[in-house]
């Protein structure tokens, strides 16, 4: 029963199948021959539960997913000034792999294009480290925001260098900028082992979790970067992360994001959610086309957008007990303050997804504030799947939070204006 | 008492006050002549409470913090598509005054550079306005922005038109490419025209404000622009608003934001507070240098910041009643929800700013569910200010979820675990 | 009999005829109505003579091909300073109507491009002209170059102005910079004016000559301008004139020369002629289709690069005298100095396209130092034609600076030491 | 007696001695460390007479000015189209360490830039040839045109290479592009020993007269490339050699050029001399200062100008026989055709740099068609030094072709109609 988010994703799963458009990248064999059907979408909650659909399993390259970690982790081991110093935080409006870097310094202009992420692979942990060690360094940042051990895939990696002259051209020139002030190739071998890390769609959900919950990866509790960093990483992955195509993104889908040439797409709601999906078919920008309708059909469906006023998951619910005994037993969770798509699914975990004895369960609104409108679907479905289930459900809101409490096809409630009004005579919608 | 925020705004202005780099707009007479050492700013909550400091109350021209309302009246008025149509929402990393049109289409890279806000201009109230009533449209909607009747300056507007040789030759250009489908220079005339709007910074504020309120004027309650178009119109600004500097203020401020040649700078918070800062003096991106410093410290001390995850304003103060009576009477302050910035103030309203017969006041955090750091301080610095005035303050905290509730410097408070520790024997910090 | 320029004319007209491609200039109805089968080539020699095949008395608008001209009068009634300041020489490597300003001073790049050309035209005559003044000014130094009073196409000039959008955009934006000091719609009025000036092909063959002849109209005699003008005029044509494909033509054709909209192609070669010729089909950099084919006919056929070394045609023809009388007579033809292209054409307009009674006729290349390629087969041919008409012909060849004078097809001639030898035994070629 | 060019190339060298602006390049300290005050200049003409004044024979590297000569080789070893496919012919309007590729097919702009330069090298030789074989494939055709053995400079090669990060970054970029297509850092490396040839100012002037010179060494009389290769390169050489000041140099010195940052260069006016000159000071073009200096008086002095109508060196001196004997022995020089500077030159050899036993010297012009002004100047010093020499001197003029026939200081002339009057009584200038 733990399945109305799941039951969501296969849906909009299914809804984006049938669009076979668009190639895998093509520079290299091994990413020419990845199944272009493969398709999944995972969530998972700043409290470490995830959901998926799909192929969320399969490992594939990370690619440029690793750019927003990296820079990440290069903020957090060396600071922001010498970072800034180095790479700056503008919109290119370029493609990935144009060069882009300011005239009079040499500076690249963001770290999500390949001029600045090879500088930020240089900047990755302490300073004086040799190319292995940063490489070590790296694959450790990444696997930390992941919550397990990453590997390199190496066949990746080879057949990438082989193919690398374009961000060889990019990292000599930044050499001659001394941005770079190492073996320009040495630099580029790292980036490229950094581009070659296997990770499933799970794990991509799973780092974007991390960077949506503070910077503290929500399996492990492990803060993996400072605050500041992530604020830093959000910011610009909303204004750069989907390259030249930055301001459709932000407007219509609004989601810090970052894609790879493997098919991976990432989004972090700060305070909610990380999402991931992969789909290994690109468009001409060089993104998954399943992971952009994707992430369009997340952000319309559920109203996830940083320029939206959501309300948070924290402590959505506030306690989950037991009243009285015996038959007159009841449930009641008590939800409180604003409750949006992210505090709806965590009443779902503790609703649905649990098996409860007790027949009669009170949804307890009184500390509710407000409740957005994919929340209030969620929490119909809740009551509508309690009741297939067998049990009677009581909608505790005082204050009429909760418009038009119709749970529909089966599903039946009574609401109350308080669990007193659980026992006694009641409306039912 | 109603000062603790505007003792904030006046020590921030005094901490800005001694920089005068920069210079005023010099291309035309009237701004040139402008008081370099004006300086003013506000706040504007989402419930419509003001708060200013300085020269709150100067009118000025609006100029360019113009487009992004003009935007919202385009989009309001036309729809998404016809202006989506005409006018991008890439950033486009240039000065303001570049013409940055795509190269195929002639379609201006954003709404916030020149070109593309005389385009929106265009787009301004039902097609089929003569240049005449489409410019009251605007005038009407900015004063629907700002729930107040506004004016043009006529001096302004015809000094700026005998100096418009780029904006005509701009005018002109989209004309060439049928994004204009009228004549170039009466449009260049009424966009003119809406850049001469006067306001005061305590209306550019409720502007903000309305923006930061879903599109509802607080003090009016009108819905100005539908909430999608706000979510358009924020997104736009913040990655097109503050020019080539886009990314280090997306970075380091992460508030969508607009500055206008005059000196004006305006902030919409989502849900919390709509800012407006004045000061004359323009760095060379064409942004008030005062403004922007009053920005970076209003990120800074009051962590607003999109990608940080705020406790919104809703609904944060839940009751304001009164227990008992007589000597006994204890006022009670009921709260509610994740309090930050917004939530703090709107408690400052109504425990320090009105004058409560009462002796006895509680702050009750039963409801409370999360606190950010800066509302601590705020909320400890109400209790302190309480205490001064002779009151006994209570925090009804049975969480603790207030951490080291010590007001300090005169204040006191008794931390108590409901509000029948009122009367008893309490701890006290 | 006037006719191995003309034939050599017809013939590479009929080479380049079925080529279909390209379409008129479409932007205004009166270019689009164009007869796009319309098709002429006409040289004009430095000392007047004019040869022409197909339709060179066609008229249509000079278009861009006024803007060398106009260019030439500016730097003659201001001098080069005042120009200069205003208008660079550097080829922008672009399209016509690029905008194609110096990013610092606002500068355009060169006097080819429509910036540059509406610049120049507020630049034409004495400073203190009124708009029709200019406009007059122009008309005449135009006339002055072609050596006969032209006039304009009032409805191609109005239907110009009615979509002068973009040119009227440059113009504004060239206010702004103050290069065009006076009412930038008033100057782009007196430049569409300019670009209406009706002219034929023999009228551009002369107008290209009068440049080939240091400024000096061949016809009238007139110095149009002065030399350093011409030599200035000519360099930027080779650099700039045929926009963005300036390096190919400069390569391939050698020619410094100048394209028009309405389907008019002119090159000048220093010292020796003026060409021009006319097919309204343009290809995608707004040239001429056919009339870039002729051109590259032209280069290749007749040597006719500036990089070669050619021989000038100043006076090839030394003397044309007549020795002896009665049957004995024998008419002189006497060389000197290199030959090549235009010198043999100065031979053929003695030598075959006047009738002479005397049945003897030497060509004397006895002072003839040199010789090229196209002038020994137009000299055979010359030889080749005398014979068909009953004449007897000699050459006096005794360094045999003329390689295998054989003339073929009916041609027949006797090769001798010294005139002397054209009485006595001679070898025949 | 051999000495007026030589002093004329003396006094220009001194008048822009004193101009000290610039500095040597300093991006490896072999340049860095050349001595400032370095100053030569050297024309070799079309015959292999060379004239030089200052230090000429100073070897330094030849740099940039490889580029038009390892063009010319590719272009003759590989055909055009191969080497067309890779490098275009346009003008960049850029630096020369631009990369400038094509957007679409990544080839460079044209030869002269540094991405088409190496590009170039890659094409030297037939296909096939290993790194090692093509640098000698190139200075063994760069010794070709200067007409000695040429070696490279290793220590300066060396420096290079390990600053050679930018050319790196081309090269890599060019191999991303299939424009090379063999290992980008063996081609840089090529390149930079190409470039780090040793030539003197001497050996350039004789490379740049082979230019003029149709292809053939003047000394050895060597075929270096085919004729049509000339053609090509001059051109480029015309539209591309300044750079970023192509235009201006165009105009103002019209003459096909390449420079160097060791602080050569030089300078091809087809059919008449071959120009070098070497000064280490470099302005922010990376041209030598004092050598655009020499350059622009070299044009103005001697119309040496390209868009001008230059007469031809061409056997300018027909005859140079004695007629009579004895006393009355007179010494005949019979110029011919059109006499400029080239021309001139000639006539100085055989005139003044050879010491006559005749006391009567006869120059005559006869069969001279036109005379410019500084042949005419050039004249009128042989005479006045012949006078001074102690000889009679008659010019036979019977067209009175030269003007004002007036040697001055010292000089004596006695104009007659025909050498018959070197005998007879006549007017005296």
């Amino acid at each position: 029963m733990r399945s109305i988010i799941p039951d969501y994703l296969t849906e909009v799963l299914d809804a984006v199948r049938p669009d076979a458009s668009g190639e895998p990248a093509g520079y290299i064999p091994e990413l020419a021959a990845a199944d272009p059907e493969r398709l999944g979408a995972a969530f998972a909650m700043v409290d470490g539960e995830v959901y998926g659909a799909g192929d969320v399993d399969t490992e594939f390259t990370i690619q440029s997913i690793s750019k927003p970690f990296a820079y990440a982790l290069a903020l957090a081991d060396r600071g922001f000034a010498p970072v800034l110093a180095k790479v700056g935080v503008e919109p290119s409006g370029e493609a990935f792999n144009e060069i882009s870097l300011e005239s009079d310094t040499g500076r690249p202009r963001n770290p999500m294009i390949n001029a600045g992420a090879i500088t930020v692979h240089s900047l990755a942990g302490p300073a004086g480290l040799n190319a292995t060690e940063r490489v070590e360094r790296v694959v450790d940042g990444l696997s930390a925001f992941a919550g397990r051990r990453l590997r390199t895939d190496d066949a990746v990696y080879a057949s990438e260098m082989a193919h690398a002259h374009r961000n060889l051209a990019i990292a000599h020139m930044l050499r001659s900028h001394d941005i770079l002030v190492e073996d320009a190739r040495a630099v580029v071998d790292g980036y490229t082992r950094q581009c070659s890390v296997l990770v499933s769609t799970r794990d991509l959900a799973m780092m974007a979790a991390t960077l949506a919950n503070r910077g503290v990866n929500p399996l492990s509790g492990e803060q993996v970067v400072p605050e500041p960093v992530v604020r830093q990483v959000l910011s610009v992955m909303f204004s750069c992360g989907m390259y030249d195509a930055a301001g459709d993104w932000g407007t219509q889908v609004g989601i810090p994001a970052k894609s790879g040439v493997a098919g991976g797409l990432i989004g972090a709601l700060p305070g909610h959610v990380g999402m991931a999906t992969f789909s290994p078919r690109l468009d001409n920008h060089g993104n998954s086309v399943r992971g952009v309708s994707l992430f369009e059909r997340f952000s319309s469906d559920m109203g996830l957008h940083v320029m939206e006023v959501p309300a948070t998951a924290r402590a959505a619910l506030r306690t989950n007990h037991v009243v009285g005994s015996g038959p007159e037993a009841l449930r009641v969770l008590e939800l409180q303050g604003g409750i949006g798509f992210a505090g709806a699914e965590r009443v779902i975990r503790e609703a649905v997804d649990t098996s409860y004895p007790e027949t009669r369960i009170a949804l307890d609104l009184t500390r509710v504030h407000s409740i957005d409108d994919v929340a209030r679907r969620m929490l119909l479905e809740i009551v509508r799947r309690l009741t297939l289930d067998g049990h009677e459900v009581y909608l505790v809101d005082p204050e009429s939070i909760m418009p038009d409490p119709d749970p529909g096809d089966g599903g039946r409630v009574t609401v109350v204006d308080s669990l007193d009004g659980a026992s006694g005579p009641a409306c039912s919608g």
